[in-house]
């Protein structure tokens, strides 16, 4: 249940089977000179089915939006076995009810997607990438925004890193400082566009603005591809590097845009009164307002006793999560192990509409049992 | 129950109450320079709330989708009087079912939306629009083609046009015909980007190249607002000048875009048959599928007898849509009018789940009743 169904370059849609590998849809697209945006560090190995279930986020989601917003249709196998195919390429149809979106992101629980009808676009012409230095999340954010003044929609991405993870990424893996003076955060901006070329004298003059401004320190173009690897491995070496550092405790939350600063330094804060020595990294996707809110244990402490107090770290996290309006599950979903958690940060009437519909779909709770709904 | 709740240019998000009217939030989103991308003829006076409830598209579906893809939350009152609030600004949040769709779309059947979380983007900065000359509707899709390989993302709007509709609008409405030469269908598309400058030049190279691959005749660029206003004056009153031709028989549908040729060819040799003189006047969103296939009565034809085929002729076209795989209904819904051809249209399963959906959370039918779906 693999196949490549279909693939249309006018309607800019490929039909496949929920068990391609996301790498394999990928690649398709990119054999037609198009582009399938959805990017996941487990790309090589995950599924189409298992990101549409899921409803998998990643890296481009600031640009083309998580794998929801890139769905035509599905074909779903409800629970008792009947086979639902809503397999159209068609981008306008208002014929009742949308169903699709009811299936995507339900972890499975009320009906298995076998296959989808995905939307592809078209490659990007220009890109131009900076690293760029500033002194907090809050000079990050205002940059975010005069960003999005002066570039638009060719932003694609804005990812915020911490001079601990600058850190930590030069020493554990051979790569320089990506900047020459030291600065207290970083961003890593890249801008795409169908024009050929423009991109790099957008992304200069947009940073001496931000400069003559004094929202940003300092910034770098990637002039070669050595040097956009260079920027790209600093980001996504981040998470890898933790596990040198020892425990880490990890957290996929999101929370409103113009709350990260804040929601940053309460949780820096309190961190420090809970486990003095702790030592936060917070990263991630600041455009989409999801950040990997990671917790290093303290130098030389002990791990296990560490990771023990896994449990009281997410519950700090999450209040402050729920105190900013975020959501505690950005990208992962909710399974069994947030499960429990539901029922404290959801609006119960939307809880209650959730199971009213599962019982309706899945009334002898055959497909996935017990997973994302809490126990009454 | 019409006010601004909140607006955020962090998030780029806007929250209103459903009766603004769409104008308003245009507006404020223009105060604030973005881009609310809803644009519809009746935006002066429709509000966001049946904006929602109808799922909206209109003429910027092809870059920024349906009102559907700009929603990232919504309150909606539910048949028990319980208030759902789902107003959050987050981009990525997989914490549960997403709810918002199933009522997004539903004609009001499912529960009342009274306010909406709504994406905001940033104002383009450079617009490049021309009118072009070319053979046929397959030529146009050739275009299409070739114009995402070339510009991508920067198309804003590919509206196909035919000869007779240019014959309309010169003979009722004082414009001259955009090109020199005849030409026997047109097409107006338009470019824009974030970056300031680079669109001209995109699209003269692109058209230069369609030229000498002979898929397009001739194509003029608007130099000026004048020459803007005059392209696109020719497109919108496309409507409008048919009432002054008789009887005019409409269709909402669309279909995948590579079949459009073929349905066009179709549908006016069909109707050739079915009324001799009568004729089609297929026109509108070519990038995405969707062509209003409106058909004027013969010259000097009875309009009454001309109106009184009206079900003859739709479903002669409505036939040609589901030879096709098309929609019946691609932006104006279902309601009562076509409620009952629903059944013939629509999978089986899909409704079977529709109506399990509808007597789970109505299960009264108090809420906009005998709408959308069929009576058994």
């Amino acid at each position: 249940m693999n196949a490549l169904r279909a693939i249309d370059l006018a309607s800019n849609s490929i039909i496949v089977e929920a068990g391609m590998r996301l790498q394999q849809v990928q690649e398709l697209a990119s054999a037609h000179d198009r582009l399938f945006p959805l990017s996941l560090a487990s790309e090589g190995s995950c599924t189409i089915g298992g990101n549409l279930a899921t409803n998998a986020g990643g890296t481009a989601v600031l640009a083309y939006g998580m794998i929801r917003d890139l769905v035509l249709g599905i074909e779903v196998v409800l629970a008792d076995g009947r086979i639902m195919s809503q397999l159209g390429t068609l981008k306008k149809d208002n014929t009742g009810y949308d169903l699709k979106h009811l299936f995507i992101g339900s972890e499975g629980t009320l009906g298995i997607i076998t296959a989808a009808s995905l939307k592809l676009f078209a490659k990007p012409r220009a890109i131009a990438t900076a690293m760029i230095g500033l002194a907090s999340p809050q000079k990050a954010l205002d940059l975010l925004i005069f960003a999005q003044q002066k570039c638009g929609e060719a932003i694609k991405a804005f990812e915020l890193i911490p001079r601990i993870g600058i850190d930590f990424v030069t020493s554990h893996m051979t790569v320089r400082d990506p900047l020459s003076n030291r600065h207290q955060w970083y961003v890593l901006l890249e801008l795409t566009a169908s024009a050929p070329t423009g991109m790099d004298e957008l992304l200069t003059s947009m940073l001496e603005e931000a400069l003559a401004r004094e929202i940003i320190e300092d910034a770098s173009l990637a002039h070669s591809l050595e040097q956009w690897q260079h920027f790209w491995h600093v980001r996504e070496w981040m998470s890898e590097v933790q596990k040198h550092e020892g425990g880490s405790i990890k957290h996929d939350v999101s929370v409103p845009i113009h709350h990260v600063p804040a929601f940053i330094n309460d949780v820096t804060r309190a961190i420090e009164d809970l486990i003095p020595g702790a030592r936060p990294v917070p990263f991630g996707h600041l455009g989409d307002g999801n950040i990997h809110c990671n917790i290093s244990q303290p130098i030389g402490a002990d791990k296990q006793a560490f990771l023990a107090r896994w449990d009281e770290v997410n519950r700090l996290v999450h209040g402050l999560v729920v105190h900013y309006k975020g959501s505690i599950s950005a990208e992962h979903g909710i399974g069994t192990l947030k499960r429990d958690l539901l029922k404290e940060v959801k609006d119960p009437i939307a809880l209650d509409v959730m199971r009213q519909i599962k019982n309706t779909l899945d009334p002898l709770h055959l497909l996935n049992p017990n997973k994302v709904l809490p126990l009454k």
